[in-house]
């Protein structure tokens, strides 16, 4: 080694041993005749001393070194004078002796310090000295730490880790696969899998009981801010279950990883809300739980009042933000803005102020009395200095711009604290969601998802009315994973796959394999996945999934530090029998 | 839960309780009035009695079920009449009082038996029923067990798992990558990593310090029997380290697992030997230790006794196999033609044989003398009873062909026990591998390898002979893993650069990015990666890693169970800008 000790280790009581350390230079500054160094490294920081008078010739050596070089130095460990008591190490510093350069650098394109001076973009083709920050680093000791935990946990529970394979078929239901060309078999392409569903199924078939597995999928979808091309799941798979032991374990899982990682100890069982509830209150199936504000629907109020917007309305619904009656023109204007934008699509926003008094001030109030105003107030629950911001308009459609808005006040109004954890369990999702661009019925979480006993009859009659036995769980309004109970009946299997319109030489092509398996005594069994950058996200409190990967990739799927993806030679291309063929340019 | 215990669980103890079931028939047997099933699921088997007389309808049911439906059962745990040693369970079995049949079976291809009827092909095919057989679901587990047991050694030394991208830039050195085309960016191509070896180097210059990952790779190679297109490697990093903390950490690691999951304590450290070493001594680069039989050089013996074969040769060894003395003409003549096939490569094989009475009976007594022999055969430490078995040729292709002879031998003579292990690091590897087809050295480990610091000095004038810090350890002849010390000097990576004949800008393009890295103080560092596949293998005692593998592909690099790879849609193609090109059959 080349090292005794790291940079985070040494303390008052190792004051006089002589210590060997390695290290880069953080800081180095010059006082007179000493010239002190701090030497980082992932454990932390040391200061050493150099003093002219003492050794001046390693004083003057010390003096040339320049920040994020790379030394190794030997010396005895002495107590400070002045005291650093922002650090571990603060009380010591290094009387250093001797002194070898390991490697110098050049300057770094920014500062290597937790406040870097350096934007996104040269930070990620930097990536290597980006995550020498320790802001960044810490994110992935995190992840390491949690992948530990739920391996811990999994184990606990008789849970298998089972590696499922990267190139697999290609299925060409669901989302847009990464296809990889097969030398071998010429004009033939290998899927890397979006996730290993069939695989953690026929597990189940094989009698495996309880799979599961920290994976990387792959998704070719043009990325947004939160996605990557790349992305980690926890996928978990159990038989001879029902849908309340899936919710049991994993929530128990998730217990154990905030009681581990951060120390919070949810006693009582998570809330539960079932789909149809969260859009109908939250107008989401992914509600934020750490603050109120419900929807109310006004319909009922509103109607025969001569105000034609709410008459021809569908669907008239309220949130009441609390303390907000003082809004200004001007903050009124803006929430306005916000909701006419074209993501949120709402045509305009209703308010009604709550004054002291039990006086009310709307925006509508030529149309509406007093009195109808507090009937909305009474019914909303809004005590004097809350505001009601009203929408209206197809139920659906206004039910998401509300819940945006309503977003938008949890975050004005400091509800949305990212030390608080409110979890929840969506439940009873649809079975199938229709299409009207293709006229048609997709399955909501996938076609293998068992729907709920009671609903199965209506499965050819009125199909938008059936339920699943699926399931999300919701934290602070971030889907952190979900999954169902699977079909593990070939004859009700066949009539989803005709409820979605495939025929029996589509389903034979897609899933054959699978079906094929499940002839020979598939077990009940469910499931679920967790994202497990999202997961690592929400612990470490980050904005963006991005900083707790360790080499992500721009919203191009560009790896902007290798360059990655690159062209590639033209004897590779026809080994593979390809051939590129890019659009010629008009 | 569709149980309250396993069907591994029930003791004596449990007696008189009523419990509920699931699983697989494994067999049913009918005997008059009562029909037994076993019921199977992973945790193990537990017997099912329905008695006519006692419930006649459960009985008709009972009688009408086949091999691998599956039920649940309800019923009370009695004391067996007939105990059955062989199984946990055997001292009891289930009266059964309900049943539910959870799924039909149609009959399986092969028994699922831990001597199954089944072909390979078949088994693979039919893979989730292959995986329902205990010998081989017990190799999976054993797996989980063994990465349970990497990750607590490993993050108990400080070691981070890091997940590495999986869509990397393609670097046309090495083997072949797989690629996969990007839609987004339209003619280039991501590459699937064959190791993570630039990004984990990148992690040391970030200062991560220790890394370790349990990764998939990917080769896109003709495939031999015991090679997978995606392998998983246990890929490890450490910074500020020499060469012995590398070989002292990870002998921990093999020396951990030995102890933990086979109960074997080493409590040596274990042997070491150079590369030349390890060739001139057993004609390989992972000699398998459990045996002696070294080579002995009889070259100086030899000469100038008018056998032109031998005269002529630039290597004469042997090996002595003890108490082969008796071997018969036609157990010599199969030994002669095993090392005259192809892929051993030999012209001939002469022998001696050590007989009783200090006499010696050869395929060469022609030319040597009785007093001749009994030199070689002390040279050889051969005694009464042993055959010397000797080959001659060009030095290197000899050395090979004698040590697949000495193999073959130690096969034939039960030395290749496999519950036996004899662990070696082989060390001192050689820089550079000259190829005499395109006339150029190249780097025998990769080009970031360290030379030896003694060495350094010959890079230039003679780099045949720079050793390099490289090191694999290797078990029972199997090379279980290897590493090196990288360099972390860029002008020491520019020379070695130039010996392997890179320009400038083919080094900047293959591997600019991590060049650049450099120059910000790379930290001396170095690692090595495991085979995980191959271990987990070897652990297991089995023949092929493919067994240790939950769903492996053939030798074409087809999964034949779920038809992987396959044709895309044109549509895929097209979104890809890519056409495929198929040579025309002449």
């Amino acid at each position: 080694m080349y090292r005794t000790h790291t940079c985070g280790e040494l303390r008052i009581e190792n004051v006089n041993q002589t210590v060997t350390l390695a290290g880069w230079i953080q800081r180095l500054r010059k006082m007179g005749g000493m010239t002190f160094v701090d030497l980082r490294d992932r454990y932390g920081i040391t200061q050493l001393a150099f003093n002219q008078e003492v050794n001046s010739e390693l004083f003057e050596q010390a003096n040339k070194m320049g920040r994020e070089w790379v030394i190794q130095i030997t010396g005895n460990v002495a107590e400070r004078y002045s005291k650093n008591q922002n650090i571990p190490t603060g009380d010591i510093e290094i009387i250093v002796s001797d002194l070898q350069v390991l490697n110098t650098s050049a300057t770094p394109p920014f500062t290597i310090e937790d406040e870097s001076d350096g934007g996104d973009d040269l930070r990620m083709q930097y990536r290597y000295l980006d995550l020498r920050r320790s802001v960044v680093r810490k994110n992935l000791e995190l992840r390491h730490k949690m992948a530990i935990a739920i391996r811990s946990y999994m184990d606990k529970e008789g849970f298998l880790e089972v590696e499922t394979p990267v190139l697999i078929k290609s299925t060409p239901e669901g989302a847009r696969d990464f296809v990889v060309p097969s030398r071998m078999n010429p004009g033939e392409f290998y899927a890397l899998p979006q996730s290993p569903q069939q695989f953690k199924q026929l597990l189940m078939v094989s009698g495996f009981d309880r799979y599961f597995q920290i994976v990387k999928c792959f998704r070719d979808e043009d990325l947004r801010a939160d996605r990557q091309p790349e992305f980690t799941q926890v996928d978990c798979e159990m038989s001879f279950v029902h849908q309340e032991d899936i919710l049991q374990m994993f929530e128990g899982l998730i217990k154990y990883l905030f009681r581990e990682i951060r120390g919070i100890d949810f006693k009582e069982p998570f809330l539960r809300m079932t789909w149809a509830d969260a859009m109908k209150y939250y107008g989401s199936d992914k509600p934020d739980m750490r603050f109120g504000m419900t929807f109310k629907e006004l319909k009922p109020f509103t109607e025969g009042h001569g105000f034609s917007v709410f008459d021809s309305a569908e669907y008239v619904g309220a949130i009441c933000a609390p303390g907000c009656a003082a809004y200004t023109r001007k903050q009124l204007d803006e929430l306005t803005e916000f909701v006419k934008r074209p993501q949120i699509g709402a045509k305009g926003l209703v308010y009604v102020k709550c004054e002291a008094g039990g006086t009310f001030k709307s925006s509508v109030d030529k149309f509406y009395s007093q009195e109808d105003l507090k009937q909305w107030a009474d019914f909303c629950e809004a005590k004097e200095g809350d505001l009601l911001l009203i929408l209206c308009g197809q139920t659906m459609a206004t039910r998401k711009s509300l819940n945006e808005l309503r977003l938008e006040m949890g975050r004005r109004l400091g509800f949305c604290d990212k030390n608080k954890f409110a979890p929840l369990w969506v439940i009873d999702f649809p079975m199938f969601e229709w299409d009207e661009e293709t006229q048609r019925f997709y399955a909501m979480h996938h076609p293998f998802t068992s729907p709920k006993k009671e609903d199965i009859q209506y499965l050819e009659s009125d199909p938008g009315r059936v339920c699943a036995d699926a399931y999300d769980m919701v934290i602070n309004g971030v889907e952190l994973g979900g999954g169902s109970i699977r079909i593990h009946d070939s004859v009700l299997q066949h009539r989803i796959f005709k409820a979605l319109g495939f025929t029996d030489e589509k389903a034979e092509y897609q899933f054959g394999f699978l079906m094929n398996a499940f002839k020979f005594g598939a077990p009940p069994h469910g499931g679920l996945a967790f994202g497990f950058d999202r997961m690592v996200s929400m612990f470490a409190g980050l904005d963006s999934i991005r900083d707790c990967i360790a080499f992500p990739k721009n919203n191009s799927g560009r790896d902007t530090m290798s360059g990655a993806p690159s062209l590639i030679d033209d004897s590779q291309l026809d080994e593979l029998c390809l051939k590129i063929n890019l659009p010629t340019k008009e």
